[in-house]
C-alpha cells in the first residue's frame, strides 16, 4: 500500500543483534530503511552488514538507502524554540528528507525573543507544511500557526523541569491552541511529525 | 492572508447580543461567516439581521454565506466510532464543507465490530484526508490510519464515563498511536479538525 | 500594617446577609471596602446600608469608597488574549484602580493574530507593571514578557474546553515560560493579580 | 483451598538470599513453585538448592516442578501488539502453562497493520480464553474482543514514551473499551493475567 | 457469532425517540433486547411498541424478552460493599440474568465490618464466578478474591467524595490488588461486569 | 515545649559531614537523638563522634541515646501487609520505641489471606494505638480499623508497580476508607506514623 | 465492640424514606444515633418518629439522643482557617460532642493573619487533641502542629477554586507537612476527624 | 532593551564545549554573563577562557563579571523553610546580586517552628521584595506574605517525597495561598525568582 515509504525500525527496547537481524531481513525488499532512536553502537553493528548505511547523529537515525526517492518541490519548514529541542527536530527533518522532501530548518526562535522568529517570516511563509518543535511552555506553535496559512504539525518536547511534567505542559499548550490549523503528535515524537508532514507534502 | 477562509465566531461564553453584533460587524467584509457552538436561540437572533443564515443543528453551526467557494475535487472522509460522536463529526464536516470541500461521512463503525469498518474500506481509501472522531477508548484512529496512506486528523470526544475522565482516555490513545500519519486536536474539537483537514486538502 | 489598602470581602460561599453584616462591620473603620465575586443581588443588599457603593458588573466587584486614594503616576497595563478573559481582567483592573493605580486596558490581543499585539507595543512598553490574562494555551504571557523589561503578573483563566482541564493548560504554560520576569497567580484569580500589581507599583 | 495451584514468590524487592530461603521453605510442601520477576542471578542461587528448577528467561520466571499438572484441553491464546510486549506476554504464558494450560502465542499483531491480526483469526476463535497484551495506545484489546465471544483478559504494558505516562494510556484504553467481555489487570501484570486466565480456563 | 446473546442498547446520550426506533428495528430479529441506563420515561415509550418489555428500576434496564434462555446451573455471586453500590450491582445482576444465569446477591458486606462478609462465606464459596462492586476505597475485591478460588470481576463505583476523585480511588485499589484472580472493568460499569461474568459462566 | 521528645535529623539530601556536624551540635543538649533515612556510611561517621550510637539497619535509623525514657505500659501495634513494607514499619517501630513505647510487630498479614490477620486479632485488640503499613492497594488499614476500636495510623507505601503510581493507590485507599478511626500520613512516612502513635500513646 | 459509640447513618445518596426506616430500626437498640450530611427535609421526616431528635444545621447532623454519655474532662480544640470551613468543622464538633467530648471552637484564624492564631495559643495549648480544618492551601495544620505537642487531625476542605482542584491542594499540603504529629482524613470529612479525635480523647 | 541585565546561559542539556563556545561569543559584548545550573566541570572549562569567572558552588552559577553594576539601596530578602532548599535559594540570591541587588538571607525558618521565623520579622519587614523558597508543603510563603506588605515571589522546591509529587504539593500550596501579594514561579526555579525580584526592585 505505502508505495515509496521507507521501512522503519524503532530501536528502543531492542538489542543490537535484534536490530541487525531485522534490517538484514528488510534489505531483501528493494526499499529504503530507517532505524530511529539508534545509538552509535547500533550503527557500528549495521555497518557490518551494509555499506549503504548513513548515521545522522543528532537525529539518532540510521538510513540504509536502497533506491532514489524523487524530491518534492514543496518545502517543509522545521522550527524549534530552543537549542535543546534540536534532536527531536532533526528526527523529524531526517525522516522527512528520507521520504523525499526538501526541509528548511529554522532553529532557536522561541517566543521570549519574538523578533528572532519574525526575522524568519519569509521562510515560514514559503513552506508548504510546517513542523514546530518546542518544550517548556510550547507557545511557539500558536504563534507560528497564526503567521502562516499552511498546516502546522506541533511536537511538544520533554525539555524543561518542575511543572513541565515531562512534556505535559507543552503538550496541553499545543492541544489548546487558540490558533487554527494545528495537529499535535506525542511528546518528543519527531519521527511521527516528520512522517505526517511528508505524507501531507506529497498530496 | 487567509484568502477564501471564512470568518469564524466561537459562541460559547458570549451573549446572544454579543454574537449578533460581531456577525453584523463581520458582514461588512464580503466573506462567509461561521458561528460555531451556536444554540438554536442564537440562530433566531441571527435571522433578524440576515436572510443568508443557515443553521446546521447537529453541528451547532450557523453559516452566513456571502460568496461562492470553489469545491475541491478531492474528498475528506469523516469517520465516527459511535452515534454519540456525530455532533463533533458534523462540526468537522460542516466546517470543511463551508471551506469548499466535498465530505463523505462514514459513521458508527467503531472497532468493537470491525467488519462494519472494513465494509467501508473502499470509501476510506478514496479520501485525500481523513478525520476520525471517537470517544471511549478512541482506538478507531489507529485502525483507520493503518488502513490508508493519507493523513488522519484524530478527534477524541468526551463520550464515555468513569475512567474516561472527560475524553482523556481517547486523547491519550490517539497521541500514543502505533500507526503513523496521525495529527491530534483537542477533545471535542470538531471545528479544529475540519479546519485542518480543509487546509491540508487545498495544498 | 497595610496602610492605604482596602478591606476585602470574598463573597463566594457567603449568604447575602453575611456579606451585608461584614461590610457594615468594616464600615466602622475609615477604610475603603471591596467585595469581590459579588452577584448583582449582593449589590442590592449593600445599597440598603450605604450610598457610597458602586458596582462594577463585569468585574463582579462592589466598591464602598470611604476615602480618597492618591493615584500613582506609573501605569499598570492589563492585557487579555480573548474577550472571554475580560471578567478576570476587569477584576484585576478594578482591584488595582481601587488601590490607587492608573490602569490601561489592552484586550483581545491573543497570539494567534500577533500583529494585534504588536500594534499595542508602545502602550505595553510604557507600563510599569503588566498583568497578562489568558486562557486556552495561555501563550500570551511569554510573548508579552519577551517584549517588555518590566514585571509581568500572569493570570491563567479557565476559558477553554477538553484538554484545558479547567485552566490547568494555561497555568502550566505560564509556570514553564521560557521568558524571564513572570510571576503567576491562581487560575481566574484576577483579584490576586491586581493586588500584587498594585503592591509592586507603589514600591 | 487452592488445590493444584503453584506457590508463587514475587522476587522484586527481595534479596537473593531471602528468595532462596523462601523457596527452600516452600519445597517442604509437595507443590510446584513459581518465582516471578526473577533475574538470572536468582536462578543461579536457586539451582544450588534444587535440580528441578527451570528458568524462563524472557518471562523472568523460575519454575520448580514438584508434581505433574493435568493439561486442560481448552487453549488460552496470548496475543501481543508489538515485540516489546513479549516479556509481559511470556510472564502470562509461563504462568498459565505452569498451572496446566495449553497456550498458543500470537505475537506482533498490532492494529496499525490489522491484516496481520486477521490472518490469525482462526486461532483466536478456537481459544477458550484470551490474554491481550499491548502498550502504547492498547487498542488491540478492543479489536480482539470484538472478533471473539470468549473472555478477554487485557494487560496494558508500559511500552511507549511521552504521553504514554508509564502505561496509563493503554490502561485507560482497555478500561474504556467499547467492546464487551474484557477484564483488565494492572500495567505490566503478566502474572496476574496468566493466573486469571488459568482460573477461568479450569471452570 | 454471539449466539444466545441479547442485543444491547446503551441509552445515555440518545433521545427517547431514537431509543424507541432502535428497539423497533432490533425486534425484527428474534433476539432478546436489553436497554441499559434507561430512565423511567424511556420505559413508557417502549411499552407503546411491545408488551414484552419489563423495567428493572434499580438496575435502570429494560428487557424485551423474545425467547427463552436456558439457565446455567452454576451461579454468579454479586457482592457489594455498601447500599449505594446497589444500582451498579443490579445492572450487573439483571444483565447476567437476562443472559441466562442464576444470580445470588450478597449486598452491604463492606470490609469495615468484616464479620458481615464472613457470615456469607458459604454462599461466596459456592459461586462459579463473582462480581464485587465497591466504591470509596474498594477494598472488598481483594478480601473476597482471597477467600475464594474462582474468578472475581471487580467493579469500582463512583460512590464517595473528596479524594475519591469520581471512583479513581476504588479503581486503583482493584487494579493493584495483592490478591490474584481479579479482572477489573470501568468505574460504574455494572453492565460490563455482568456481561463478562456471564461469558465466563458459560464456558 | 516537647519535653522528652528526641531531637530528629532527616538525613536525605544532606552530606555525611553535614549530618555529623548537626549531631555534634545536638549532643550539647542532654537529649536523645534520632537520625532517620541514614545509610550505613552515615553510621560509620557518627561512630567517630560518639560511642552511644546504635544503628537500626532495616529502619535506616541511628539512635544516640543520652538519657533513659520511661516505657509506657500501653502498647503500639505495628502491622504490615507484606514483607516489602517492613522497612517503613521498622522506621515507625524504632521511632516509637525511642520515644518510650512498647511496640508489638504483626508483619505480613495482608488481606489476600485474611486468616493470617485474624490469627493475630487478640494482639491487635490489646493495642492502645495501631499503625498499619501497606502498599499496593492498601486495603489492610480498612480491615484492621474495622476490627478494633482504637485509633489507627495508616501509612501507604510505594511498594507496587504500574497503576500504583508510586504509592498513590494505597494513599487514596486509606483516605477513602469506609472504616472510621483512621488518620493517614504521607507515603513511606514511617517516622511520622511512629511519632504520631507515640504522641497519642502518651495522652 | 464499640461500647458507648453512637450508631451512624450517612445520608448522602439515600432517600428520606430509607433514612427514616434505618433510624427506626436503630432505635430498637438503646444507643444514640447520628445522621450525617442530613438536609433539613430529612429532619422533618425524623421528627415524625421521635421527639428526641435535634438538628444541628451548620453541621448537617441529626442526633437522636437515647442515653447520657459521660463527658470527658479533656477538651478537643477545633480550629478553622476561614469561615467557609465552618460547616466541616461543625460536623467534626457535633460528632465529637455526641461522643461525649468537650469541644472548644477556634474559628477563622488562617495563616494570612497569623496574629489572630497566636492570640488563641493558650486555648490551643490546653487541648488534648486538635482538629484543624482548612481549605485553599491548608497551611494552618502545619503551623498549629508546630505550636502544640498534642496530636493534630487535619481535615482538608474543598473550599477554593482553580488550582485547588476540589481540595487536592490542601490535602497534599497536610500530607507533606514539615511538622510532626499530624494524621490526615479525607477532603471535607468532618465526621471522620471528629470521630478519630473522640477515639483518641478517650484513651 | 534590557540595559544592565546580564547575559544568561542555561547549562542543562548542553555539552561543556557548547557552553564554552556560547560564553566566548557573549564575551564579545561588554556585558556580565551568568551560566546557571553549571556543574564544577563547566567552571574548569570556563576558567580556560577568562580569568574573570567566579563559581558559586551552592548556587551552581558561574558569573563572568565584565562591568560594575550599581547596587540598589533597597534589599531583597531570600527566605527558606529548610536547609535542603538552600541551593535553589542561592540560585535566586546570586542571580539578584549579579543584577545589582543587596540580598539578605534568612534560611531554615520553616513553619513547624514558627518562633524561628518571628525572630527574623524585623529583617523581613525591612525588605523591599521577598523571595520565599520552600518544599514539602510550602506553607512558608503564606505566612511570610501575611507578615509583610511587600511583594513575595514564591518558589516551590522539589524537596520531599511521596505525595509531594516532585514539588507539586508546594506549587499548589503557593498558588492557592490565602495571603495576597504572592507571585509564583516554576518548581526549583531559583533563577526566575531572583530575576523577577531584581526586576521589581529596580522599579
Ligand atoms: N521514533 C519513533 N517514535 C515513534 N514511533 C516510531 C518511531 N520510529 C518508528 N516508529 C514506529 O514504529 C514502527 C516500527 O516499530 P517496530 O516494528 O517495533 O520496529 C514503525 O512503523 C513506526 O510507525
Ligand atoms: N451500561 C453500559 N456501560 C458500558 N457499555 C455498555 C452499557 N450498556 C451497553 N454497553 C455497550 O454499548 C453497546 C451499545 O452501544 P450503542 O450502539 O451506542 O447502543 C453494547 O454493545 C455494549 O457493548
Ligand atoms: N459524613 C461522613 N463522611 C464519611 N463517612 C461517614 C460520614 N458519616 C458517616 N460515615 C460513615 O458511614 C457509615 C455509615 O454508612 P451507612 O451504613 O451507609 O449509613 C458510618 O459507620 C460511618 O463510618
Ligand atoms: N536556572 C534556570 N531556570 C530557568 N530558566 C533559566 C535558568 N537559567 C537561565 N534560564 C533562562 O534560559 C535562557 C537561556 O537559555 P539558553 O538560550 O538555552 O541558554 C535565559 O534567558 C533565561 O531566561
Ligand atoms: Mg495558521
Ligand atoms: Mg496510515
Ligand atoms: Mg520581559
Ligand atoms: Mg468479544
Ligand atoms: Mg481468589
Ligand atoms: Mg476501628
Ligand atoms: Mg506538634
Ligand atoms: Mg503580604
Amino acid at each position: 500500500l505505502r508505495n515509496g515509504y521507507p521501512e522503519v525500525v524503532y530501536c528502543e527496547g531492542k538489542t543490537n543483534e535484534q536490530i541487525k537481524a531485522i534490517i538484514l531481513k528488510l534489505m531483501e525488499k528493494n526499499n529504503n530503511i530507517m532505524a530511529t532512536r539508534a545509538k552509535p553502537e547500533v550503527f557500528e553493528k549495521v555497518k557490518e552488514i551494509t555499506e549503504d548505511a548513513v548515521y545522522y547523529e543528532s537525529a539518532r537515525i540510521i538510513v540504509v538507502k536502497r533506491r532514489e526517492i524523487l524530491k518534492s518541490e514543496k518545502t517543509i519548514a522545521i522550527v524549534t524554540a530552543g537549542t535543546s529541542d534540536i534532536p527531536v527536530a532533526e528526527e523529524a527533518a531526517v525522516t522527512a528528507e528520507t521520504m523525499g522532501n526538501s526541509v528548511v530548518r529554522v532553529y532557536d526562535v522561541g517566543v521570549a525573543g519574538i523578533h528572532r522568529l519574525f526575522a524568519k517570516s519569509e521562510i515560514l511563509l514559503k513552506a508548504n507544511v510546517l513542523v514546530v518543535v518546542a518544550g517548556m511552555e510550547g507557545a511557539l506553535a500558536s504563534v507560528v500557526a497564526g503567521m502562516v496559512d499552511k498546516p502546522v504539525i506541533a511536537v511538544p518536547t520533554s525539555i524543561g523541569y518542575g511543572a513541565n511534567f515531562g512534556g505535559l505542559s507543552a503538550l496541553l499548550t499545543m492541544l489548546n491552541s487558540c490558533a487554527s490549523g494545528i495537529g499535535v503528535v506525542n511528546i518528543d515524537n519527531g519521527f511521527g511529525a516528520g512522517f505526517l508532514a511528508a505524507m501531507i507534502n506529497r498530496l
